[in-house]
């Protein structure tokens, strides 16, 4: 054998957890800072590699230094391993790098035999003790080493126990345990064929190779596969003197967290249970009693625990969860590790451990607080979530939890809304078009059966801070009897559902609903965060509202004005109008009549914005999304022909079917939208500019000078972008000529297609900024359409044929690979223009980690994203520093 | 004045043409071989870029310099400018590096005034002659020196010679013409103020300005835009001794090409006129004689003619366009210059010129004959194009011309086409999906509204060979009324229209068509472009037929065989049920059905292509495309609905359209297809690789090895592409193993999705080959759908915002950049990948540069473009070896 593979408790430390798996590590830790620990050695993980190298056996030698090592517990114990008077007793403990309860097999009071038996019980003078150590050992032992089923051995108690008509376990006395004992070693080599080992060293080998066996039982190669532990990190085994917490009431066990994990707050916490083992705590046959009991009841160890807790938190600089016991009155620390706590605590205890001078900002924001900790604060949750009341799982596309009645149309949703306001709604529809806007916004929550995460319900609930569960394909939903289907259960309009927007699962039923809490325990961590991240920070929003709650959450700027969603609501009669429009007159009388309104959608934006940049992209949908829906045009078209073909209707519904049809496209996403629009209806975006512009001069001549950006968006070739701009430069120019004022405004594009990231040389040349619009670029660079990858996608996942959905998380590889050859490109022709993301991924903390590394000047994301992407912005630029 | 700026004819010669200009180099070199070239000299091209620098007048010290280069002539001449007893006269010409007909000024007979004249009447002692020369010069110099509009100098001497009662010019006698030289004279002093000037020098001064003046003429601006020539060169100005043509019998004028331009042949051609000037013969007045008769009349001069036509075209190596004027017989050569030609005359110059030992194989490839010129040979074409009958244009999306009766619908098409197969029909229709596959086999031509290049009905009429139109926007169909219009135009079902598919243009009628020719003349050229090419060419061939066509065209392999043609036709309700069952069994049951028929498909183009490679790609359209039309459907429903509500019809549709809606999808083209669909329906592509494998042992049985490609479409993650293919590999090798035979398969992948192309490098480490599918890489790439784009791309061409359709020629600054990227890091994994492209582009002979030069292995594409893909890649080779 090359190299040591046991480790004595003194001799490891708390940086071995590779070689010692964790918890070695930290019982060599804690005994080397004096804890009381009972003495035992580790062997390595090196050695569980080698066994399974091999044939499954310990390595040549390996138990010589096994019996060395043990040599050194029974000095320490002052004790010796198969003694007949006063033997010492092992535990053999599994104990990966990482933690894995109960997936891998452990054996107590080894060294017990028909002789050390006889020592114990005259060592503790306690028969009942002893033979209750006994017959648990033989089970335990039979078990783990010799693989018989437990329960034959538990069956063999129940019936003793009916026999005896004792109720607990302690009601059994030493000579009933005793000849149980007999039974269970009885039925053993029943089983086996083989006599249960009396020899106490054969037993320490035979139990060390079954733990490192169970390194690959099934289940626990299930909980890596699950958990991403690789197979191949082993485990290591603890050998330990025993101690026992059931030798009387001046014995006891149990656990203690350094603070409060569940709050936070500071004070020792935790239960424990006079003369028990921690089994009988696991079992809950008894209730343990609240820690701060045992400082009543035994004030001189609570001090000691207490003491300790402080200096294991002091030494690891995290809260603990300790487990302890107390043997005759003297206390043992069995394990310590970093508790776990919730999200709430989680937050508490780091400011407080910075307050406390503890640890470091620095240290909170790159490993205690991740983002997924603020996420809790931020949106509503569920308290509680039964698992018998789940319906479906649909994609997680607008976090936080709703509950409300069903309904199926946003017609219904708006008027029971203007009813009721406030009435609980969840608006159910197979998907949603921005004809929907309306009713979205009635509802306390969305639910499609198509649509993925950047769908049109998606961005406008995350938009709008709506909980919303996309692509839920088990719903069949039944329009015209108001009623829809999940598998056999059906649902009509006026149910009850609640959905957890946040994880993707729709629950019958109306569960009890946590408020988003206000920031309040985290203003401390944003503003640390502040402090640290060198991205901006804006927000997506489209109206002065969003704007204003955008600077509340601490936006500098607007990183996406989406002027489309300016054209909806009541004014989509006016911009019919104007698409179909077959003559110059009509089609200006539409935009004379938009102007004044549009102008004052960016006068209420500005003032809110100040002097904070805003950037404005110009109209980009498909105009078709503003007519009338095509199918259910010609269903009415066709009903009428058969019904009432001389009504007047029927024509004017004829034109508009005619019109809605000219303009059907095979793959909108890849047609007629974005600066493509200027080329056919050049009138829309000199309206817009012309609002912009004039809006910034009425808001300037209020005090404020405003920083409108305004985007030109899908460009693909550089000429589209040379050819707008090079129109609407002298519309703004003239409006500023005729006001007097001079406005700080600049053109910029949007960056969506590929081929605008592939020429961004040229493109960099005619823009004073490029903002990268994720949501298409993924969509354009995978070829995966947002609406449509519902029918795939999932299965993508979870056959991790994709490792992460690259609609929520930047997809670096591919997406990421074009995003930094882009900005090399630009930067290298114009090293100051300015460059940012508005894409969903803007919200995404390691989309923003990416944007960091990649140089871009901000990030923007929809409002309520607002404090994650601040947090995340400042991970990443700890992150860059610890580099 | 810093260098040279005026170039005596013997001082220049044919490389000089950027400072000369065309016209000045030819002239200078056909001086210096010695041919009879009236003396002159050229004003160079860098003294028109000052005249423009400067304030449009001659650099300081040119005319003095030009005066020197005068004297040059004079002694040349052996007359005097400006003399008073036998002056010489000059011409002033522009001459721009390239040629711009009629788009700039001339002045003739320079240095007449009124004492000159009297010594050219003595000298000539032709009165009539001198002042007919003195009145064309007043009208020409008044005209485009002075600027007076021309017409008034004609209406006068029509006026006269209608007073005179002359029906012909020469009918007016030389007193009345010198009394009109007075009153043209009068009418310049009239319009301008001035007198026409008498000093010749101040002539030449002022006309060489003008000469200048005219390179920025409205009508030269706008030719240079058209023709897409710079603005910036300039032209020159050629300074020359006059000859006359019109001094008598023994004088003349004509136009010499050296081989016959409209067939080629290797005669003198030409015409010309006795008596006559230049301007005599454009006007068009007298008929000239064939060149051949000069041989009669005037054998000597001939003679003299055709050896100068023959050194010319062996100096030259080329044949060329000779403009001779003979005065009083002596021949001069006024101007020579490439011939232009028909392009079947074209072929055959080049072929002959490579017999005769003139040029080489390589001139001709690289130089001579272009792809256009083998366009022609290959597709039919209208004789005549009558302007008048032109009703619109759209994008000539299938090459060749085709003329029939319109039909509105593909099942008319196939039933007049079943009774009357060969009867002319040319398919109208908004747009074609696959349903319409039989109606455009059965018509001679296809025209749409809607789609580009790329739609489905493009690539199948180029598959398949048919004159193809696609978005034409201005058609305007009523499928009720079996009419479309066209503008104001209404065409009915069975009228005639003709359409051109080479230019995309509609016309009424039936016109004259002229059949593809067989290759007979090109097949020199095509086994000469096959010595040299290095890059092979496949075919894009879906059945045997098609792959036979390809075979006898040249190609090499299949490069891309579409396997869901083989679903359409009566295989359609089989890929229904398979599509529609809603179990394992039924599902099976289908496929099983459908196994058989596709491998006698693969065994039928097994047989064809023998051991040439044939890439199968696995199905990979979105399946809704084998279901009926939704929006048909819902017509039909809800008309039953509203007039047979009980029809058992009824039923039986409601569950197709429910079924149809299902898969109904916002953007198909980023939808579930392609290699999506093996995560879905993973029996189809188990079913095609059986049948590709089984088919495949089947034809080896047969004595012959295939070697099957199989390509996975649609990849954007090399996760997609290992699972799919590791679910594959092992059904090959079990019919292997069941057939005992080992078949030289592989498995690949088209690279269509920009992420496909960024992933290279992990992609290629799973793909024996890449195939690029440029037709959806560059959608993707742009962001522009194949079927959308009609309704802006024309306008992007238009105007220039796209430099070249990117479905046409692969846009190499975007697309292109993508696939040399791509090709870099999938070399740098796996050197001997192989390499091709299977879009569309893999026809077009700039696509084929750009493949050759980043080194792919083939190109392939639709059977009818082989001549001109493997013309394309010689010339590529070539090229390459040229740099």
């Amino acid at each position: 054998m090359p190299s040591k593979h046991i480790y004595l408790f003194h001799e490891g430390n708390a940086g071995l957890r590779d070689l010692l798996g964790g918890k070695g590590a930290n019982l060599a830790e804690m005994t080397n800072i004096g804890l009381p620990v009972p003495p035992g050695f580790t062997i390595t993980t090196e050695v569980c590699k080698e066994f399974y190298v091999g044939e499954e056996r310990l390595p040549t030698g390996l138990f010589d230094e096994a019996k060395r090592a043990l040599a050194d517990i029974e000095k320490k114990a002052e004790k010796k391993f198969g003694d007949i008077t006063d033997p010492l007793l092992l535990s053999v403990r599994s104990g990966a790098k990482f933690s894995m309860p109960g997936m891998m097999d452990t054996v107590l009071n080894l060294g017990l035999n028909d002789e050390t038996i006889k020592g114990l019980v005259s060592a503790t003078d306690d028969a009942r003790f002893a033979y209750d150590a006994y017959r648990r050992f033989i089970m335990m032992f039979s078990n783990v080493v010799m693989e018989v089923p437990k329960n034959e051995y538990e069956q063999a108690f129940t019936e003793l126990k009916k026999r005896l008509g004792a109720k607990k376990d302690t009601d059994v006395g030493a000579p009933d345990l005793k000849a149980l004992c007999e039974e269970f070693k009885a039925l053993t080599k029943l089983r086996t064929g083989q006599d249960f080992p009396q020899n106490a060293l054969q037993q320490l080998e035979a139990a060390i190779e079954a733990v490192f066996r169970s390194w690959n039982a099934e289940r626990a190669i299930l909980y890596r596969r699950v958990e991403n532990i690789s197979d191949d990190i082993g485990t290591a085994v603890n050998v330990q003197a025993m101690v026992f917490g059931n030798r009387g009431d001046s014995s006891g066990t149990g656990v203690a967290f350094t603070r409060d994990p569940a709050n936070g707050e500071n004070v020792l916490y935790g239960e424990y249970l006079m003369n028990a083992q921690g089994e009988d705590v696991v079992a809950g046959v008894r209730t343990p009693a609240d820690i701060q009991e045992l400082s009543d009841n035994h004030p001189k160890i609570y001090q000691q625990l207490n003491d300790i807790a402080q200096r294991l938190e002091m030494h690891y600089q995290d809260m603990q969860d300790i487990e302890f016991t107390i043997e005759n009155g003297r206390l043992f620390i069995l394990q310590c590790r970093v508790g776990k706590r919730t999200k709430t605590a989680a937050v508490k205890i780091a400011v407080d451990m910075v307050n406390e001078g503890l640890i470091t900002k620095e240290e909170v924001i790159l490993h205690r607080i991740t983002p997924s900790h603020l996420e809790r604060a931020i949106h509503p949750h569920f308290i509680e979530k039964p698992k018998e009341q789940i319906l479906a799982t649909g994609m997680n596309a607008g976090p936080g939890a709703a509950t409300g009645k069903i309904v199926f149309t946003s017609k219904k949703a708006v008027e029971i809304h203007d009813a009721n306001p406030g009435a609980p709604i969840i608006l159910v529809r197979e998907e949603t078009s921005p004809d929907d806007l309306a009713g979205m916004l009635a509802s306390k929550g969305v639910l499609t059966s198509r649509g993925g995460r950047t769908s049109h319900a998606a961005l406008v609930a995350r938009q709008f801070g709506i909980p919303t569960i996309c692509g839920c394909s088990a719903l069949q939903i039944d329009d015209k009897t108001g009623t829809m289907t999940i598998g056999e259960k059906l649902l009509c309009e006026g149910d009850w559902i609640s959905i957890d927007g946040s994880s993707g699962v729709v629950y019958s039923g109306n569960l009890e609903t946590k408020p988003a809490t206000e920031m309040g325990e985290t203003a401390a961590l944003m503003q640390w965060a502040d402090s640290f991240r060198k991205l901006k920070i804006r927000a997506n929003a489209d109206t002065p509202d969003q704007a204003a709650e955008a600077v509340r959450l601490g936006a500098e700027g607007i990183g996406l004005c989406r002027t489309e969603h300016m054209f909806l609501g009541d004014r989509v009669p006016l911009v019919q109008k104007l698409i179909l429009a077959d003559n110059e007159t009509d089609r200006n009388a539409a935009l004379d009549m938009l102007l004044p309104l549009q102008r004052e959608d960016f006068e209420g934006i500005f003032r809110v914005m100040g002097n904070r940049p805003t950037t404005i992209r110009l109209i980009d949908p498909p105009l078709h999304e503003f007519l009338p829906n095509e199918t259910e045009l010609l269903v009415e078209v066709t009903r009428l022909e058969c019904t009432e073909p001389r009504s007047p209707k029927l024509s004017e519904l004829r034109q508009m079917l005619a019109a809605v049809r000219t303009m059907h496209e095979a793959n909108p996403m890849l047609g007629l939208r974005g600066c493509r629009l200027s080329f056919i209806l050049p009138g829309i975006v000199q309206m817009q500019v012309t609002a912009i512009i004039s809006a910034a001069c009425q808001v300037k001549k209020e005090g404020i000078d405003v920083i409108p950006e305004i985007m030109i968006p899908l460009i693909s070739h550089v000429n589209e972008l040379k050819w707008v701009k090079d129109r609407l430069e002298p519309t703004a120019q003239r409006i500023m000529q005729e006001e007097g004022l001079a406005i700080d405004y600049s053109f910029g594009t949007m960056i969506e297609t590929p081929r605008a990231a592939l020429t961004a040389r040229e493109i960099a040349a005619e823009a004073s900024f490029f903002s990268f619009g994720t949501n298409d670029l993924t969509q354009m660079t995978f070829g995966i359409s947002r609406d449509d990858a519902g029918s795939f996608l999932p299965q993508y996942l979870n056959e991790a044929i994709l490792p992460d959905d690259p609609t929520e998380s930047i997809d670096q590889a591919g997406v990421g690979r074009l995003i930094k050859l882009c900005i090399d490109d630009a930067r290298e022709v114009k090293p100051d223009l300015k460059l940012g993301i508005c894409g969903e991924h803007g919200g995404d903390p390691r989309s923003i980690a990416f944007c960091h590394a990649v140089g871009m000047e901000y990030v923007s994301c929809s409002p309520k994203r607002l404090p994650i992407a601040r947090y995340a912005a400042a991970q990443a630029a700890l992150m860059d520093k610890d580099d």
